[in-house]
């Protein structure tokens, strides 16, 4: 069966996030300024071919600590639905 | 009150997404065969002021709308939690 697995990265909370600053900065000049912080990452949706929901989910957290995040910098999240 | 909106950017279905594709590669080289299809999109947490929910929803929608995503290219989704 083909479960579709979405893996969220997020930059860690400590670490500055340049992105979404400058992305901020825009809103604010478009005259959003109830936006108080903005911070941006990846939404990455895996198709996996797998038996069961434990398999997918197993397979996607094997993508994301071998390829799509990176630990120093990023944490990620996978869910399932 | 400060409510975290998430804001989901994502490419349109029927565009190919080169980003995905190499990742894919880059999975199939690593082992991970049970993979079939990889989209990549952004995700994008913003902290905004409201006095209640549906402010900030309409706050986010506003700000993807102006911002965030390129209509010709993404299409977005909005959820508070």
């Amino acid at each position: 069966m083909t479960y579709t697995v979405q893996v969220k990265v997020m930059p860690l909370k400590d670490l500055l996030d340049p992105q979404g600053k400058a992305v901020m900065g825009g809103l604010q000049n478009l005259g959003l300024k109830d936006i108080t912080d903005v911070r941006i990452g990846k939404h990455i949706d895996l198709q996996i071919e797998a038996s069961n929901e434990e398999e997918a989910l197993a397979s996607a957290t094997a993508a994301a600590k071998k390829l799509l995040a990176n630990p120093v910098m990023e944490i990620f999240d996978v869910t399932i639905n």
